[in-house]
């Protein structure tokens, strides 16, 4: 039987949409389970700094709905030093607090790892992040939002592209991974998608645009933030192919990241925070909850973060088809 | 090989978000094959009346975005007679129309297995319905933008819920399902769900709203069209048991059925155009694509419909120990 | 010069979009001259059983955006007694409270003037409510988002009204008042629009829908829930004249009091909340502030309250011509 | 009485949200008094390469809803030549057009002054810009659908610039009018505006960021992208100030001009369209339907585009009052 008494959550990393649903879900099932819950501000920093303060079921009240990170997030300069973790250590044991959850990205599941291996504290991991680039889980907290988000951006930029018969070139968000402008572009009707996970073939966009000519009246070209070239250079190139086109750009930018989640990422949220503080229960530590095929599964740190590049090339078929 | 030329899609039963999609999908990669495509209005009324067009990769332009169908739906008694369908099949012929692509739900599948056995002719479905109720799909078009729609209504409802102390019931659509009722229950925070699926535990709602007195100001339940009781009664029955307590009842009705598609309706439409037309150049038939874990799947008519009503236990877990 | 020095905001009578831009408009407008601020939970009812708290800058931050009101609001049936009022007058006096904001409809400037009345103390009005009926003001805080609110449910049930060429009937509020029915139903190209403050010319409506049967698929027909009628009577007069219509009836309810508030709402309200602790501190009391022309102006109660059902005709000639 | 028979309507500049609304207010105005309508294609430019066609009451059903103009607009070189504007003059004649609509801000107007002038035809303007900068309308077509989708976005980026204690630069359009970004400043509760009208006082911004210290987590600065430094620079400013604040800066760009209109834009459009067909009727010409105070006035072309660059006062105390 698991001695877990006191559990505490925190947010770390870029903040993402459904975060809010996440520390709900795993306040309330703490308290379900009879422990008694702390929520510590502003990630592994609050943690060193001590702000960390005991939340009831009422705390969390009315925050499912909600954008941003109550618990706020940011990075911490001390909690990569030795020092900055045993003070962190140390607050934990001044509360009693014998477990944590941390919602974040890669580098949250990296901190939790070395301050496990340290500290032999208990901890689980959420998926929370827009990117959708860890392994373990088929989507992560805040993707969904966020890829909504883009939609929403791209169809109005669709009604001025329409109406001036102009290209727009469209950044969106993405540094290591396409998976935002993939499904963005082929719920936008993109053209073309360019992601950092593949070369640019220039000679089949400028192609494709051609032969759009006479059958299409705007063009949307969708860049991740990632891909080598940028959405200015692309959008450079484009006006030197095409001397007659009107071609512009749009930077999303950080609109991506707030707002409120989704029905998916607040079920997801909601799902993933139950099975942390189950998991933690259980005994489990040092792994992430994700959702697989509709299921809770547990994923090693070393594994979660492990995102191999590989595009999903069922979706880029999907792009090159529809695009005509 | 296939010797597949020419193919026609239709929509049938109620209207969901993403058939434009789908619709799409469907026309341009039959183009992008090489296919002469065709659009039948007002389902398989259309086809009895020989309501068929032409359709190029312009004429579904600019429709992604949009809800309904601009194929337009109906019901049709004529074709659920022999002679209907035999004048549906004639004009198939006129038009040397050799395949069918129909996007609905249990229903659209029953008519078009009966016209398969009847007349030899390879029709492939797609899962066209806000209800999440076919098998051989993780989920059905249209589903992710109804639940969004009603966790939207349903957050306003919060709104003046919490600014009044008061109960709502809300009744959703799920006429023989509460996957609707209960995933923007999850996401709504609601109090307690009712679904078709499961009897009503009075005793233990009443006790919920009891002991939530003290650390809630408002109580959301989420009751299925489809519940024994419906919203009314139950509403009735709370007042019954907490006279002091202002209930409120609100149906949702039809604006779930429509607004622009969510970006996984988009996807998962666009994904499964795709795959319809290329089954049916595979030689498929009597069969709907589907997704299931990501990946394409078919599955045959008889199967996809029979959807056994099987709560998700894991989902009504979440509502009992988040409802704190 | 005027001696007061501290001030308390309550909201009263149903919650409107746009009640929390309000609040925090008067609190920092207080605080900004140097004021002491209160807020009261609960409307008049807070006042008499003492639900009253000092509220800060900080208090009101973030939410700006919120829909409902933080301060909540109730019926009063303590404050319409003498009883009730005096103890009202004496929990101010106890916190040195000298003069009210009181954000609300007719109800709440009438309970404003009688308190006014019998204790001396000076109050200012705003115009909360979503019917937009009060004299004084071109706009009631809440109204533009209520009719937002409706457009975009109404542009929902248009989808699925014109994929089944169905006539929809959509009740939206307004007891007694047909200012929300007109405004969406011109926004949402509504075929008829019934009022409260007209009698149906139902001859009229019909020769319209028989007319529309060529050239339109789908119609919507908004009724004010003040109308004689009410949309269920209406739905089964065009039943009765159009058999072979597919009719549907759609009551939008509560939705219609949630939501974020509009920009044209948050900066009504912001403009309003620093008119009125300024008109306070001019020295005005029994005055509702409102917006005519895009400039502040005072109204007496009275004068506010008695909104007269005139129709704006240039708005019901717009539905005739562009219904077409 | 007037002998005008056939109209047409265009839509010129950059496209704004309710332009759609305006044309078939247009076109249904002019069917509803029995003339004959007529569409011009991209503009001026349309006119002038005859790109012009019938449209019946049919033609602009369920266009209401949509962002954009289906008429496309265009700049044109060629009608700011005589021999363009002779050629678009003989293509009226040749339709038998005796009278024009267009849509659009003060180029269009100067336009339409100009040819007016030459070739004595009748032309009566519509107010479609989001910048809200003519003369003689309380608000143009568009500027309640941009300021709303300026608030949207800002109120996403608060979530995130909450969650991570940051300082938001945001750059919002407006190259000659800060109406734009005072309205949606004062809307997002923005700790400063800064707009071309006024020069910037770093000294008070900064102040008001060092006093926001203790008593906020984020900070908003909207820019009108007319303003002389820009967003960029303006967030190097702060930087400088503030090395420990965490800066960072959104240009929201092109997705304010798309979108779905506002209630407030569809009505807007739906009144004006009436008037400006109605005005021509009643033989006026050389004047845009503007509304004021709630009535339809009629102002002269070269008073409409003389809008004087004055500051709203009212609007500037607003922010500074409540950006505490």
């Amino acid at each position: 039987m698991s001695q877990i008494k006191n559990i505490a959550v925190l947010t770390s990393g870029g903040d993402s949409p459904g975060m809010n649903a996440g520390i709900r879900a795993v306040i309330r099932t703490g308290i379900y389970h009879g422990l008694t819950m702390y929520g510590v501000r502003r990630g592994y920093d609050g943690l060193v700094n001590n702000e960390i303060e005991a939340m009831d079921a009422k705390s969390v009240a009315n925050i499912i709905q909600r954008g941003g990170t109550v618990l706020k997030t940011a990075r911490s300069d001390e909690f990569r030093t030795y020092e900055g973790r045993q003070r962190a250590y140390e607050n934990l044991k001044t509360f009693g607090i014998d477990a944590l959850v941390v919602i974040g990205g890669d580098g949250t599941f990296t901190g939790a790892s070395k301050f496990i291996e340290e500290f032999d504290i208990p901890i689980i991991g959420m998926p929370g992040t827009i990117d959708n680039d860890l392994a373990g889980t088929d989507f992560t907290i805040g993707y969904d939002t966020a890829i909504n988000t883009v939609v929403d951006a791209v169809d109005k930029i669709r009604d001025t592209a329409e109406s001036h018969d102009r290209v727009f070139v469209v950044e969106v968000m993405g540094r290591d991974s396409g998976l935002i402008a993939l499904r963005s572009g082929i719920s936008t009707g993109a053209e073309a998608v360019l992601i950092p996970e593949l070369n640019v073939d220039y000679d089949a966009i400028m192609k494709r645009l051609d032969k759009s000519r006479s059958n299409k009246s705007s063009r949307i070209i969708i860049v991740a933030e990632g891909d080598k070239e940028g959405g200015l250079v692309v959008a450079d190139k484009i006006k030197e192919n095409f001397p007659h086109y009107d071609v512009r750009v749009s930077i999303l930018g950080h609109i991506q990241r707030g707002g409120k989640p989704t029905c998916m990422d607040r079920v997801l949220a909601s799902r993933l925070g139950v099975a942390a503080v189950e998991g933690l229960l259980e005994g489990r530590r040092g792994e992430m909850a994700g959702l697989i095929c509709g299921q809770v599964e547990y994923t090693p740190f070393e594994k979660a973060i492990k995102h191999i590049k590989q595009v999903n090339t069922n979706l880029t078929r999907i792009v090159e088809i529809l695009s005509l």
